[in-house]
């Protein structure tokens, strides 16, 4: 029987590759792994988000298997709503954590009934089609991760999930080596691996390690504790809240996605956080400072979290005093790092003692540093190696590690989103591009938002706009009115009405001896003329928009 | 005699207290601190720079005796053409290399004969009317820096300026311990610091200590080698073409800032490079590869900087090919990541051998870590401290370091622009507060540029704009022609005729039905009808202008 080829199809995202999207297909039938969004750059106005590419996924509803997600983070799980915009009755493979909070997703996204949501628990093996696929356990940022073996008639590949080899983790369940080591002695085809922390030498640190760090903020606080981190950072929660406990601090949590998260994981038994020790923020605000934790979300400095309205004293509830401890556990996502620190001022600005990453180690990266990428090489031994989950950047440097490792440079592809993959006979081979840009989404808007209006955007931003609007004789293209001049973004100021009113006989002489030579590129003229006019008095090139009516 | 007091003023910044201007006054006489600009954050929208607000200084001209000036940075000099649209006839003192550089920005900008640059060499002294100046040489990512001993009848107080303590530095001048020991026994009255790496422990490292990842970069470097870096760094540049000579390459620089400060600086003996190593790029570009070092501007990702054009092949005289070796040698600026990031990924899809600071050693900061800090309050010994030079963050902890090395509470002040601070009798007290908002610069326009403006920016650039122009009855408020919809930003796609078609009808329909309650609310109606139609249609809330005209 002639084997088929086994293809790989990373999708999706903003420079970050196969991290929110990827697909592998054999005999023209699809398994997808992970459906994310990724969050726009500063440069990217009025954008609220990024999705995946899915035309390649386009009317292939009846060919594709199943959606396998690893763990339940944004930028793997946010896209979900909108891949069910373009497929139906698509069934969801996920572990306990990780199918809870997708079905929260689907559920407000009201797309519940446009899929099945199988639980699949780290460990179990299940088929779609001709993949068998292995789950296994891995640490990272959140609980319930889970790494992938996948085993076609064309090879077994594996694929790390995001993870890092965290060896004491807050819910003490390492990672699965035994299976990662089962793996390397079944020949492996191809590894795709997690690059995100591919820069940085050594290995991260464990979740346990930034317990010292609490304690002594926990010891040093005088007053209220505050602190802010990701909602989904479940491990964080119950490490802080544990500490909160031995100090005889009630636990408030404040925001709906933290809210819902704790619950759930509550639920299912991924946090221990007993009932009498959690109390509202009405009661918080009434207990002594000192017998208070609150947790709530913002430490990206986001404008309308918590923190980010805690910060600028615009939160409804409470305010932040003389004598709060304030920490934001996390780190700065690159992009927010000017939002963070404006946050971070207002805090101190406010009389808070401030806690974040530059004074204390309370924030741990959850991916994989080069020797944890190194140790997963030496694991699994693949014949071919594929840094996935990164930027360009971070791709090409765990390539690095592959070679230093010994794998042979041209079995090591770095490849961007929609370079597929192919596999034969145990051979791979770059093969052909499927679309793979950027959607992006604003409002619920999706694709229709597209770079035209993002650039037109930018100019708009850049300089602002004037609108001229000209009532004109149709047969001598001569005023009936004064010119009406509308602008927004351009000027403001004492001299505002002296430009309009230059402006404005500018116009009208223009139109007066433009008479004499009859032409009918008014238009075209005045708008040249406002601009120029406008450039020099301003030095600003403004969006002109000339708008003549013939009467 | 009654004893004046002496009044200290910071200005300047988007949140750097005192970074960019500082005043003292005595007796009604002042002297200036620098005056540089500021580069705006990404929300900033369409703003170039931000100057100080010189608002204090109108219109005190007579009582103003010369303006400081510390070192050539931007950030410290940037400001002075505008300062002298404020000011005629103040003069400027500054040391050999920084009155070259400023001469050379107030020749560009024309502003040359509205000052006298006097050249006072590091150690030098002089007097402004009752204030004494001693200068004294500090080490820092520029030649030729200092710090200020400024003796008044009201006491002596000293000022850092921005600084490092640098054991090695390149030039081999480190900074003047002995004068900082000398001002210590002199009973200080205040010192003024830099607060930029107040949460960074330890020291920074030397200039000198990246000579080792510099001589690792060129023994590897195969093909050509191309380094970009800030274009004042006038010590990198002297480091990297001495290394280069070492390795028998030759040294092209390209850009006209850098090509300005690498004459200046020759020309001054703050730099050796003899001529037979320096080539044109003509000449770089016909010379083996292995025989040509590239230096250029654009370490920040700048997309106008030679770098920047280089990553995205818009640089007409060549192009970045496989075997070139590229280096980053700086750290982004806050702010900057991204855009540096996307340069860096760029560079590797080049397919060049990238090199920046995650990989590698190949930048140091220029100022000073906490021990130098507690190096400085050791050695001046003030009786008040005053952090300057950061934002809010670093000044709240320069001031812990403060308390920690003995100083009282109650004789720290942390104090953002605009507060004043008065000494009298050898005691501190806030005063009054003088205006110190931003100043906002666009194009060559100061000031007209302001937050209303940005504001309605942000709120193009986040959602576009839409005209509705109405030409109507103006007895019964008809329509007397079809409504006319122009919009920029907003939507685009296939659709958009189709949404612009119904909003068309909407209008008239409403028009029509108007007609019968005769209101005169017309245009604040169809603003709503209009805004709810698109918010229905896109989820979008542009600015929407209605327009009517009556005839």
């Amino acid at each position: 029987m002639k084997q088929e080829e086994l293809q790989f199809i990373p999708l999706g995202g903003l420079g970050e590759v196969g991290r929110n999207m990827m697909v592998f297909g054999y005999e023209d039938r699809y398994i997808i792994i992970d459906c994310g969004v990724q969050f726009p750059d500063n440069s990217m106005i009025g954008v609220d988000y990024i999705i995946p590419d899915m035309q390649f996924l386009q009317g292939k509803e009846d060919k594709i298997l199943g959606i396998i997600i690893t763990h339940a983070h944004e930028d793997h799980i946010g896209g979900l709503p909108h891949l069910f915009d373009v497929l139906n009755n698509v069934p969801i493979y996920a572990t306990p954590l990780t199918a809870g909070m997708i079905e929260v997703r689907l559920a407000r996204a009201g797309k519940l009934t446009k899929t099945k949501i199988n639980v699949k628990k780290a460990g179990e093996e299940f088929d779609l089609g001709k993949f068998h696929i292995e789950t296994f356990h891995m640490t990272h940022s959140i609980p319930d991760s889970i790494g992938l073996a996948i085993t076609t008639p064309a090879g077994l590949i594996v694929v790390s999930g995001d993870y890092k080899f965290d060896p004491t983790p807050i819910d003490n369940w390492p990672s699965d080596f035994a299976k990662l080591a089962e793996l390397g002695t079944r020949n492996v085809l191809a590894l795709f691996s997690d690059s995100t922390n591919s820069e940085r030498p050594g290995t991260t640190p464990s979740e346990k390690d930034i317990n010292k760090a609490f304690e002594e903020v926990f010891v040093n606080a005088r007053g209220r504790v505050i602190i802010s981190s990701f909602a989904s950072l479940i491990s964080r929660l119950q490490q802080l809240s544990t500490i909160a406990r031995r100090h005889h601090r009630k636990i408030c949590i404040v925001g709906t996605s933290m809210v819902d998260n704790v619950n759930l994981a509550k639920r299912l038994g991924y946090l221990d956080l007993p009932d009498e020790w959690v109390v509202t923020l009405e009661e918080a605000l009434h207990l002594p400072d000192k017998e208070v934790l609150i947790l709530c979300t913002g430490s990206q400095g986001e404008p309308t979290s918590i923190m980010g309205r805690l910060s600028t004293g615009k939160y409804y509830a409470f305010s932040i005093k003389e004598g709060d401890t304030v920490m934001l556990s996390s780190n700065p996502i690159p992009g927010n790092e000017e939002r963070v620190s404006a946050v971070i001022n207002r805090l101190y600005r406010m009389g808070a003692n401030v806690i974040y990453n530059s004074l204390l180690s309370v924030h741990v990266s959850g991916h994989a540093c080069q020797e944890e990428m190194k140790l997963l090489i030496n694991l699994v031994k693949p014949e071919y190696f594929i840094p996935v989950h990164g930027e360009l950047r971070h791709l090409y440097n765990q390539a690095k590690i592959g070679e230093l490792m010994g794998i042979p440079k041209n079995r090591i592809f770095v490849v961007e989103n929609g370079q597929t993959i192919k596999f034969h006979h145990g051979k791979a081979r770059l093969a052909e591009q499927v679309p793979a840009s950027m959607v992006l989404v604003d409002g619920t808007n999706v694709g229709d938002m597209n770079l035209d209006i993002m650039h037109q955007r930018e100019r708009l931003a850049d300089s602002g706009v004037i609108v001229i609007t000209l009532m004109l004789d149709k047969d001598h293209h001569g005023l009936i009115r004064d010119p009406q001049i509308i602008h927004y973004g351009l000027m403001s100021g004492k001299e505002t009405p002296d430009i309009e009113e230059d402006l404005r006989r500018t116009i009208i002489e223009y139109c007066g001896k433009k008479n004499s030579t009859g032409t009918n590129n008014i238009e075209k003229n005045i708008e040249q003329i406002v601009r120029k006019f406008i450039y020099n008095t301003t030095h600003r090139s403004p969006w002109v928009i000339v708008n003549p009516f013939y009467f």
